[in-house]
């Protein structure tokens, strides 16, 4: 597994003084960098249609995007052109093991992993993001501009690029392999690239109170909750019909309040809400399924590897419940479970010994099975 | 204007005692009844595409239910159908005036006037509602039995009729033209026809929390709101990455109920959200639309009549500030105007006298003169 090196400063001083406040170069994060994918085999997801991809090219000076699937690249020639891959770690085994060294991070505020594959002077253009982004330097060297949170105009430069005003940089450095970049979200930045070179994104998004109330109003509908009505006997006489007098816009607030009120509806809506995947995981089905006797046996000899994407969340609120959420559904299972299901949201690989007791429980066990044959988790062999 | 007579009770009598606890009949609610629409012209608007009406039936003890625009009614013979139209005051104004007679439970409340024609024998079949209704008996006459709130099983009869079982009668009673029968939701009741005959359903209803909050997701988004990421600088080391620990489970609270808990956000909500009308309005725009002299002319002349089913809202909480909310907008005019937006809201007619000096403020003027020029309201004459 990849460890992240912060060298000069401490893992401490970083979430302190930096995550999310401002962007900083750390060098040689991961030294003796390989690169965890091959520009040919990033050229290939880009060809497959659920996955999402980006072509940017400058011609004469005029930014062109396209979106992908692509079907070749040979007319792109050698300069000025960059291919930006989504979620990679949803296809890749090993891209997706890159995030665990960020793990000092919350699963519930991973994004994916966006990888570039550039040639010289390429890049995807000055911009400004949403997210928090650790920009892994791989294989080659890219100059990197970082500017100043602040008003920035943004623009459209093509249909699927959104660029900034040039912009006044506090990191300008050449990266090369195995060198950092975070830079939090609200901070202009461009790179453009010195040599053919790839970059691995580690993003972080957290939602918007727009999407957390769009996700709490389908969760409503989805599980058939706040079906009550508004419960209003002993009115009295209303002088003013078109009016909503004080009392009944308390009435239809609290209506509302009370489903923000109510702390296990609140978990389990934040539980399978924020565990839904960004985009399609990519589930091998087992072709001949196991039985549990078999799925048990197999863990005396192998470890589980989580798949890609997927999602396995608990809150500190109710995992004494047994609770715990995966891929957007909720599960329930009995107290001693817990450790178990700890293990399977906090670590990536699990075997025998961090399930633990919950391989006696048959309701886990049944559980596990199923998401084996389906998938979710794959035997490392 | 119909008045509604209570006799033996006060209406602060009935809103003490019955209003959505319990129901009662008021005979002679309207004495000297005058059906408000015939047999005839209810046919025909279920012959229109988009009013939403069904034909109910029993043949040989099965129910049938069939849901409009229906072209012809002559296969359907003398006995035991009915037809029932919904929201017959977006298309009619005698029907929409109507609902002044209710004027006493608040606009926000009101639903629509349902109105259904039955031969005898004919009857919808044993329900409950989830909403508060006044059945005005029109001509003829019809047997109503209620029963008690409580457990009572529902099974969908046919498509789109859901019934419940047989239940033991608490009102039983023959109603004729004038009689009023209220019942709130959540009681069974039944009606059997005993000659042709009319009645006038004014129903009102609340919405669901579910309703509300999906409303809330669709304001956000309509409304560029609510766009802010939660913000976590200074987060601690986490040590376990699979979980939502309790501040960050706040902090995700904390964000959704910045919305709920922002007041002039949430009167906006709900003014915009309850005026968006239940179905399609009958808006007549003018052929030759007026400027805004012969509007302010014409106005000394006559009186302006809303469009049926057009809602109004203001809110005690910010009509100070000259906000209304009109079939989903908002709208905001001087302070000056106050008095004309109440009156605007409360009254279904409204005449020089009642917009006063509202009538100097231009911006009022513009926004009435688009309101008349469209059709929301229209001269009375
Ligand atoms: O890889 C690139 O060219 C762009 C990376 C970037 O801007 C980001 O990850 O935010
Ligand atoms: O008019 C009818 O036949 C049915 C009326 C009714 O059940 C109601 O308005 O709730
Ligand atoms: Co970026
Ligand atoms: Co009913």
């Amino acid at each position: 597994m990849l460890t992240l090196q912060l060298n000069e400063f401490s893992l401490e001083d970083f979430l302190a003084n930096y995550w999310q406040q401002k962007p900083v170069l750390i060098r040689q994060g991961f030294p003796g960098w390989q690169d965890l994918i091959s520009p040919d085999e990033l050229a290939g997801l880009a060809c497959e249609p659920q996955i999402e991809s980006r072509l940017i090219c400058q011609r004469a000076g005029q930014w062109q995007a396209q979106n992908g699937p692509f079907e070749q690249y040979a007319h792109l020639g050698e300069r000025d052109w960059t291919l930006v891959v989504q979620a990679v770690d949803h296809w890749s085994p090993e891209v997706a093991a890159l995030v665990q060294a960020f793990a000092f991070i919350p699963q519930w505020r991973f994004d994916d992993v966006m990888i570039s594959y550039a040639v010289p002077g390429g890049g995807v253009g000055p911009h400004i993001d949403l997210y928090d982004v650790f920009i892994c330097q791989g294989s080659g060297r890219r100059r990197w501009r970082v500017g100043e949170r602040g008003p920035h105009r943004q623009f459209v430069a093509h249909a699927c690029l959104l660029h900034t005003d040039p912009f006044e940089p506090v990191i300008d450095a050449e990266l090369t392999a195995g060198d950092i970049l975070y830079i939090p979200p609200g901070f202009p930045h461009d790179g453009v690239t010195l040599e053919h070179s790839m970059s691995f994104s580690v993003g972080f998004r957290s939602k918007s109170a727009r999407d957390m109330v769009s996700g709490l109003a389908d969760y409503l509908i989805d599980h058939e909750l706040g079906t009550g009505l508004i419960h209003d006997p002993g009115r009295p006489r209303q002088p003013h019909p078109g009016q909503i007098n004080a009392s009944d816009f308390g009435l239809i607030r609290q209506q509302m309040q009370a489903v923000l009120s109510d702390a296990a509806l609140m978990a389990d809506f934040t539980g399978t809400m924020l565990s839904v995947t960004k985009c399609e995981l990519d589930l091998q089905a087992l072709e001949w399924p196991l039985n549990s006797a078999e799925l048990l046996s197999r863990l005396q000899q192998a470890a589980l590897v989580r798949t890609g994407g997927l999602r396995c969340l608990y809150l500190q609120e109710n995992i004494a419940q047994g609770i715990c959420y995966i891929d957007g559904e909720k599960y329930v299972f009995s107290a001693g479970c817990v450790p178990a299901l700890m293990n399977l949201c906090d670590q990536n690989r699990i075997d025998a010994v961090l399930l633990g007791e919950a391989l006696q429980d048959m309701d886990f066990v049944e559980a596990l099975l199923g998401w084996v044959n389906q998938g979710y988790w794959y035997f490392d062999e």
